[in-house]
């Protein structure tokens, strides 16, 4: 098995051919790559069937399950992401801001690949190729270290990508899979600054902290989501029905799930039974853990306890608490929230300006279900994952934010006075 | 003495009210900031003779030194940056690439200001009025943790610009001075996440690293200069001796001055004598550490030895290697720079093209001097810190690097399918 300082090596080495190659010639890699997966889907699906049964042995949980299946659409549809990353602009390259200062430098600032790029995650094999198609596109190479539950999934489709790379005679280290799925090789890889020149942990909060605190090499955080909906006074209370009953059951086991409900006093009553019928109608049973009024208005939700504030359940359970004002939900919201998504279902021009305002987070909806944050939902071919810090990129990741720049000056003998 | 948990809080409390403020209110508090440090200058002034007077009993290097000084020019300065930043836009409250998708939401980027950031910084008491003027203007709160070196000169300064923010009926704590200059306030700082937003570490290269190793608030690593100009050998000559001059000698105690000369063997022998010449008639006298071939062109330069190639000497001191070819001079730079600001001078189109593309670092120059690598010479009206990381910010950081941003999205009752 090759060494992590080998992976680092090999990986910085054929970032310095993948950062000169030209759209076009990365264009034909991604089509190859996307072929490839499609014509030997099967080989994947062999190797996720394994994963899935260990999984299943393992008594993981539906919603973490689900995450880790793939079915040939699913293949598909990683395959289709590869397409809409070729058609999309390669933004690396691009100048931007050209300017001539009053001693007539010119001074432009140009967009060029980040280098290598370690990702760090859990569960989800599709983010194999997706963080691949991302990081070559914008000429990094990339370093994967995926978990346990997914290493057949990961192996067999990391072993088509370099085929890939291979028939383009391309250099097959710009993807490399970390087969060791130990906690070891993820403590080294955080502190492999030498050859790394970022790290993007996906997955659950507990990894996502792990490399945070522990990393050396710059981290962009990415999100575990306790995503909240505020149903307002003046909602329209089907919309709000439509939008909750989509946001928590549309697919549990992703971060942009809806885990919280804020529900304004004085609809309460009407609401809920209305929320209730629409859930048992839509076939799949949502535990509703409640504060006293919303136990009131639906006699069997549950109690919720202050921690079930706080959580990302990933599962059909929602937590749901009553406000008097908009003033109290926003403030709950900043409180809670891990910065992700929050929505508002509102009919009042004030209040929708004032929660896209005065909320605190990557993406703030008005009338939409959260679950649009994400790469494809944004336009943006891809996501290689959602950020829930400040600094770099915050919300959905595409390209950009796998790139940086640098200013380069033109002059004609300048000195400093 | 307030607490580093207290001084947080306080921070996090002035970040409410000044990330709303309209950029009207921001920019009188700003010329009210200008007005009275000029008004006072001689406080500053008194306060810096103090620390002035311990740097030079405790034998502080020239070029340390000089970064410590104010004169009443240099306050005039401080005051000119803070108007030059009244004059810029507010970039806070845009809203950027505002799309209506397929299924008619509208997703909008909208810039936000940053929260609350901490910057750690050396003897630079100018650092303390530009780093208010631009965290304020966008919207920010600072928490400020100079160097002992300039204690009197930073209290003196926080005191008059919370005095003015007082005068203007604005939360004071949007600008707070850590008095205990100890390794362990640095330290609580670094761990601070719960209130403090980004980090920003400005100073030598020990402070940055300390930072970049124990920090687990988000940090945006600025920076060690070893900047380097090539010398090509199709080189205007007379160009080539006014840029290294200016670039060695016209302040040598900042990031952006040049550390290390490469020049090209075959104009080895013409160059380096015509360099001491001009050096000599300057009046600043350089030493000048050579390999074989530098010493044999000049014949009171001293040996080099391999760690000269790599070190930012902030004195009156050069490095000086030769090379066969540009490919030469590009791995050299490549592997020994700190990713800040390089030059070639050069009459050849290839060669400019070839640096301006392979050279990894901030900025990289055609013929003219690396101490352009300054915010206001690239025109963001002030600096808060040159980035030599290639996350969030790269080189010269003005307003924008100062905030980030959030999707704000409009629907009207979207669900995902």
């Amino acid at each position: 098995m090759t060494s992590l300082t080998e992976i680092g090596q090999l990986a910085k080495e054929a970032e310095v051919t993948v950062r000169n190659l030209s759209t076009n010639m990365k264009n034909q890699a991604l089509a190859a790559t996307a072929r490839i997966l499609t014509e030997h889907a099967e080989q994947i699906l062999q190797a996720n069937e394994v994963d899935i049964r260990i999984a299943k042995e393992n008594h993981m949980k539906e919603g973490l399950v689900d995450r880790l299946l793939l079915t040939k659409e699913r293949i598909e549809a990683m395959a289709e992401g590869l397409q809409q990353i070729i058609a999309l602009d390669d933004p690396v390259g691009e100048v931007l801001q050209m300017k001539q200062r009053p001693n007539g430098l010119m001074i432009g600032q140009k967009r060029v690949p980040l280098g290598v790029i370690g990702i760090i995650y859990e569960s989800r094999p599709n983010v194999t190729a997706d963080a691949f198609g991302l990081c070559f596109k914008t000429g990094n190479a990339v370093i994967l270290r995926g978990g346990s539950d997914a290493i057949h999934s990961n192996m067999a489709i990391v072993r088509l990508i370099r085929q890939a790379l291979q028939q383009c005679q391309l250099p097959e280290d710009a993807i490399q899979l970390i087969e060791d799925t130990s906690r070891e090789t993820a403590a080294a890889l955080m502190k492999l600054n030498q050859y790394v020149d970022v790290l993007i942990p996906r997955g659950g909060a507990g990894l996502i902290r792990t490399v945070v605190e522990n990393s050396t090499v710059p981290v962009i955080e990415t999100g575990t989501g306790n995503c909240h909906i505020y149903v307002d006074e003046t909602a329209d209370l089907d919309m709000a029905v439509r939008i909750v009953v989509n946001a928590k059951t549309q697919r549990i086991g992703v971060c942009n799930a809806c885990e919280s409900l804020i529900v304004h006093e004085t609809i309460v009553q009407e609401f809920m039974p209305r929320l209730a019928q629409a859930i048992k109608e839509n076939g799949k049973p949502v535990e509703i853990r409640g504060d006293e009024k919303v136990r009131n208005a639906l006699l069997d939700a549950v109690e919720a306890a202050e921690e079930d504030w706080g959580r990302e359940y990933l599962d059909y359970i929602l937590s749901a608490k009553t406000v008097p004002d908009i003033e109290t939900a926003i403030a709950h919201i900043n409180c809670y929230n891990t910065g992700h998504s929050e929505s508002i279902v509102t009919s009042d021009y004030q209040n929708a300006q004032k929660f896209l305002n005065e909320i605190d987070a990557a993406a703030v909806y008005v009338n939409a279900s959260t679950r649009f944050t994400d790469g494809f939902e944004f336009g943006f071919g891809a996501e290689i994952g959602i950020s829930t810090q400040k600094l770099h990129a915050r919300g959905p990741m595409g390209l950009l934010a796998l790139t940086t720049t640098k200013y380069i000056i033109y002059g004609n003998g300048q000195i400093r006075e």
